[in-house]
């Protein structure tokens, strides 16, 4: 086994030793490597007293690496593809997830939201390409007929204007965005809190065929893994994180989906809001949400969500790319920084700061803030460029697979 | 005539020359009282020329004091009765008009925003005891089933709070708005933009009767006169300023109700919209005022309501009145300065910093903040006290008119 085929196997048994987005796991990936730290794990040595608890519960009922290997085989029969950060296809702006922080949590769910270590992925669009121009339409699986029609309108209107449509795969307004999209010829994502080999629920599975066919399944479980209820809220983070902007449809008080805008919120995202009849309990949730969160932007249809999130990120123009790139608004010491990363692979702040001509402060300043615009990211103990995503899309065709 | 008389005849008079809200007329009756403002205008002698033009209009068609004179008699055969700033139930927070400048505008109804001159009420309750504690509901003519639902359930669910429910008297969210007030044994006010003999719409005549007989009839308009279009505008700043808040309930785009918001916004009440279904044309008006105002507040249902004007004045509590008063939320300052004041009359800002014991400047800000709280109010060049309103109501048989 190649040293690289090591850390991407690494990388699936960590996530199978403990559910995704753990903290714990994340800094001893981020400071040793995932084959370093699956050996750390697996001689019991975790730092942390829970972590270390389920990772000894885990093992009990299997060999961590044995599971690995078969997930693999087995996305391999499936025609699905395992997606790390190694991987070109890989989307940069989920790191922004090491730096959520939600306010007043109480629930394990709320405080493990860092990045996920790898993705399982069935479709041919590279992911990264597809989720770089992406808005995710969330809501409630009860959804009322006005809230599909809004949503099966919005899922359309973006597709026809090259946004890729992201949600759940779940019933109701996630299902009715999905379908909008495809019956715009356009791409839509998926993604899923369970193993590919099994979309949940089972009633859309005709809809998951499609959205594989000419869009993107994904998911960080690996293949069997079962849709346990804790591991939607895990799911959300990717969603609100992977995409510019969240638009929630429909929801009830206190439903799931109001976590995903809560999520796009503390992640710097746009939160989109479809308000509702006041008169309906579909709608109780959403407005909660434009009440609780000043940041939160009610929207009534296409026109405003392309208002959102053409603002962000170089694209201001609805239907076609300008030339314009993120990097043309920032300032001096940041261009500076940007142009002293090396082309390939990560720097430490000192030599960085040395490079630039800029003080150390400045200089983690600056780079905090390009992380935030997804043009850089900490890893290795250091910085490294994330590449800005191709300017055009080719056709599927000609872009596809990357393992 | 008494002194009295005829001052009061003059701001008949003066309204009858130029439209209620006229800057130039108010500023003139500031500082040199209605009647002799009244024989400056007549003699000539506006300091404006477009004022100058309608005088000369207006007293080509008529002589000013003899219309006034038959208004008031008009308005004794009706049972209305003028009520003017000198009176006890005037309702002091309408000076806040004096302040009020709406950005962008173009039109002269949204420049010409100064305070009433005098209102014609017909109705047994003090004006400004019923406007003391009140709340708008406002909203398009055109309302839906939806939106009368909600504007008669607030107008119920307020009135039944002891609140006092404002409205316009039109069509629609104005009419659902006074029934459900009405329906729930409470009080309502209906704000006219014409001669309190010829209330409109026709239409809504049963309901003003019903209104005037446990509530209130209101215009600053004298007996006969005709409910021109500009007027309704003109109005609609009364509705704002005159309540602790203005909720507005379904408005096409660009509808006049979202104007009536606007001027709450500016004059520092709450405006409150409550929002509907996306796919609705009467709601895109309210939407669009969330979208544009940040300070607007989503409100679904009575208890947002109650929550925002309870936030304001003295009154938290839903169902009855604390002992608590604004001044205790006063500074030394600005309550030495409201101690310094006369019991009765005004007093200049020189010397009543001096008697207050704080230079000129000081007493200039507080003063503002006394007049932004209407606790106080800039007349004959200085400023005077505004008492506050009875603690209690009682019926309205031992509490009627004063005139």
């Amino acid at each position: 086994m190649s040293a690289d085929d090591e850390q991407r196997l690494a990388r699936v048994a960590l996530t199978w030793l403990a559910e995704p987005g753990t903290r714990a796991v994340h800094r001893l990936v981020d400071r040793h490597g995932p084959a370093a730290t699956l050996d750390l794990l697996l001689d019991g040595g975790s730092p942390d007293g829970w972590l270390h608890s389920t990772v000894a519960a885990r093992t009990a009922a299997g060999d961590a690496r044995a599971v690995a290997a078969e997930a693999l085989e087995r996305a391999d029969r499936l025609g699905a593809r395992l997606v790390t950060p190694d991987d070109e296809e890989w989307p940069a702006q989920v790191a922004v997830l090491a730096n959520l922080h939600l306010p007043d949590v109480t629930r394990r769910v709320d405080v493990e939201t860092a990045p996920p270590l790898c993705f399982w992925v069935r479709g041919s669009w590279p992911l990264g390409e597809a989720l770089d121009r992406s808005v995710a339409v969330v809501g409630a699986r009860a959804a009322t007929g006005y809230g599909q029609h809004v949503a099966t309108e919005l899922g359309y209107g973006l597709a026809e204007r090259d946004w890729t449509v992201v949600s759940g795969g779940a019933f109701g307004i996630d299902a009715a965005a999905h379908r909008g999209a495809l019956n715009a010829g356009g791409l839509t994502v998926a993604v899923l809190a369970c193993g590919l080999d099994r979309p949940y629920p089972m009633g859309n599975a005709a809809l998951f065929d499609r959205v594989a066919d000419t869009g993107l399944l994904v998911s960080e479980w690996p293949p069997g893994a079962e849709p346990l209820r804790p591991r939607f809220l895990i799911r959300n983070r990717v969603i609100a994180a992977g995409t510019r902007g969240t638009v929630l449809v429909e929801a009830s008080a206190r439903s799931g989906a109001t976590q995903t805008a809560r999520r796009a919120i503390y992640t710097n995202r746009v939160a989109m809001v479809v308000p509702g009849p006041v008169t309906s309990a579909m709608s109780v949730g959403a407005h909660d949400f434009l009440r609780e969160f000043p940041k939160a932007r009610l929207v009534t249809g296409l026109a405003h969500v392309l208002e959102e999130v053409g603002r962000i990120g170089a694209d201001l123009a609805p239907l076609t790319r300008g030339p314009q790139r993120p990097a043309d608004a920032l300032d001096d010491d940041a261009r500076s920084l940007l142009e002293a990363l090396p082309r390939r692979g990560a720097m430490g702040v000192d030599r960085l700061a040395a490079r630039a001509g800029v003080d150390v402060r400045t200089a983690l300043r600056k780079l905090s803030l390009l992380e935030e615009l997804s043009m850089v990211v900490r890893r290795d103990g250091g910085y490294a460029l994330i590449p800005p995503s191709r300017p055009k899309r080719t056709t599927a065709a000609t872009t596809s697979g990357s393992t």
